[in-house]
């Protein structure tokens, strides 16, 4: 029986602890990380290999095999990345709020602290533990991590190194923790422990996120799946609708800020998805229309017809379903029913229908005359990113450094007393 | 068969609404509801009188048929109550991020948004009814309420007033609704409807609280219960201790922030226990000690020997555990074992171990040298209180207006595509 509670117990006795360490004292063992990576690039693509070719016995796909891959390129990437986090400012400690209330005597502070231990579940993507635990640390935050199991060769290996870096800058090693056990049961087990556990983030596809959010006890951060639109409205410049249709469609297939449905004003229509079609199909796009879409274009490229089905659906693919509305305030219902709260977009140049769009469009990012494809960490300029949060809890929207902190009110007196 | 969803599915469309309304608006439905209240106040203690007794028929207790009661001080005090949340400045709007990203040719603004619905479920208190809308509404939020089934025709009556005062103020009347099925099974099944709902609060008992967070699958703010401690370092001024001790167990004993265990330094326990003990029982407090403690003050007032359950006791009584350590880690760990997170104490004058103290207990309120009793939106300054936050997720400790508004990303750009 594998011993999960005595390995959080631990991670939890080290979190506390991270509270004496200084920022250099953080800062260098990141440092430390990143040098090691690149010492031992070697030993690192030998336990590497042995899950390659396990994956590859097990008939994974082609992109599968890229993600677990662990070349000297990504190797070289992930050490770049913890040298970045190293050179980010902490948001702990900083006071958020003050107020002095002379009456009773007392003065409260509130300030930015650690989460405590983070609980961090992914698929067989081994870059992933580097850079999760590179951000957790930088926050003071002490990690779990459950990664997939054809990963766990390279993950055992990567851990080693954290913890040498650790042991070599004198910082407690019980602050990371990989769960060796791969099961479906620990990692089941794992969403329950709230008692070691203060924060779980699940960060993959959306059934490992589906999966977290159904079993977690702990509070989870819900990143992820984005059914994104772009609105064209019937006072849209139809220049900047092909090019923003065209980059938030066809710029990335796979992620998660990719446009993967149209919504266009019937009065439009006729003028603009002629135009918006053509350059969609210079990348040989299918696009499902509506009834009315479908009579516009038809004929003229790659058109299918768009079944309920499609406009619930992430495509993440060159495919992208077009519906007609006549009114914005259609077109605000027909988004806030299907979106998945991620990211959308209205080109207009009516300003109103762009404030009331920004408005009532119940969406964690949304847009006005540019793409969908902004919604990203680095872009928003927060330094990094752990995840594009679609809740509406703690961290919304692109999730940087901040949204690993919560607050706590420090309050001191002279004895006070409460009048 | 209840409508549960038609209700729910009205307050939602509804409060996509209060995005447009002025804050004037705000104020002046606020402000109306307060007049109102005292001009219905003789047709609101009819509808009380009912209430009244049909609860005295169960044999329910004295204290809670007062919590039940609309008296014409209560009615007046919720009136000047939904007046003061008018004079509030509101979060909603405010820009707490903004960034030119000038590569990409956008503006990121990062914003306060209501959450949209809010639930409030809570026992029979229809003070409750008019405080809870007043604070969910100044943020813009549409409100459904869920009270306890003795105090139905009493929020009825209240309901009915708010919605007159929406009607009266031109603001769409469905922006609050009550659930008038006061059935365990609606209960539970409200709970469930987070297609509707974006935030649940539970307001009342811990077993209400409890039940909440078992069955919501709406995100919950935890408020509530409170085993506070106050620790008396080896290093306290023995007088400071005497009078916040007091202080905190004594000026009332059913708040959640009332202090519930003294945790005392065994350096300091013979010297400063019997003074301690001795202004409790100023005020008959019984004293459950550890071995140690009960050998110093045994014989000389109201003491027992604590079990180990006394320490996870929250008593909201006249008793108090006491539990003696030879350090401070010992403190912590005693203390980061036993707290519910709400509020902990310590007394010393020793600033490095206040420091830690404070930095290591892992709670939402951390004080030195004042007592626990502190923990309250106003004393702390916030102009309201919706409850105590015992999570870490969202909003941690007393919670004022900025707990009930999350966040949205306001991107703009001139036809911006990503690079």
């Amino acid at each position: 029986m594998y011993d999960l509670d005595g390995l959080l117990q631990k991670t939890k006795i080290a979190s506390v602890k991270l509270n004496d360490v200084k920022e250099e004292e953080i800062n260098a063992v990141l440092i430390e990380i990143s040098e090691l990576l690149i010492e031992n690039a070697n030993s690192l693509k030998e336990a590497n290999k042995i899950d390659l070719e396990l994956a590859r016995q097990k008939g994974q796909t082609a992109g599968y095999i890229d993600r677990l891959t662990l070349s000297d390129k990504v190797i070289s990437s992930m050490a770049e990345g913890v040298k970045q986090v190293s050179e980010l400012s902490s948001p702990v400690g900083k006071t958020v709020y003050s107020y002095k209330n002379e009456f009773q005597g007392i003065l409260v502070e509130k300030k930015n602290v650690p989460f405590g231990v983070i609980g961090i579940i992914y698929e067989s993507r081994p870059n992933v533990t580097v850079d999760t635990f590179a951000l957790c640390f930088k926050t003071r935050n002490a990690v779990v991590l459950k990664g997939g199991s054809d990963s766990i060769n390279s993950n055992k290996a990567i851990v080693k190194i954290i913890k040498q870096a650790l042991i070599n800058k004198n910082i407690d090693q019980e602050v990371v923790n990989l769960i060796e056990d791969t099961s479906r049961e620990t990692a089941t087990a794992f969403m329950k422990k709230d008692k070691f556990v203060d924060l779980l983030i699940p960060r993959g596809s959306a059934s490992l996120i589906k999966a977290t959010m159904e079993n977690s006890t702990i509070p989870v951060i819900q990143t992820g799946s984005g059914n994104c639109h772009v609105y064209v409205d019937e006072f849209a410049d139809i220049d900047k609708a092909v090019n923003i249709i065209f980059n938030a469609k066809t710029q990335r297939y796979s992620v998660c800020n990719a446009c993967e449905s149209l919504v266009i004003h019937s009065k439009i229509l006729e003028k603009a998805l002629p135009l918006i079609a053509k350059k969609l199909w210079e990348k040989d796009v299918e696009i499902r229309c509506d009834e009315r879409a479908f009579k516009v274009i038809d004929g003229l490229g790659r058109v299918a017809k768009a079944t309920d089905e499609d406009f619930y659906t992430e495509y993440g693919d060159a495919i992208i379903s077009v519906k007609t509305v006549d009114s914005l305030s259609e077109a605000i219902s027909h988004i806030n029913e299907h979106s998945t709260t991620h990211s959308e977009s209205i080109v207009t140049e009516n300003q109103e229908n762009a404030k009331e769009f920004m408005q009532k469009i119940d969406s964690s990012s949304v847009y006005h005359n540019a793409s969908t494809r902004f919604s990203d960490g680095f872009v928003f300029g927060l330094g990094a990113e752990i995840g594009i949060s679609t809740q509406k809890l703690h961290a919304r929207g692109p999730m940087g450094l901040e949204g690993l902190v919560t607050t706590k009110y420090f309050v001191t007196g002279d004895g006070a007393i409460r009048k």
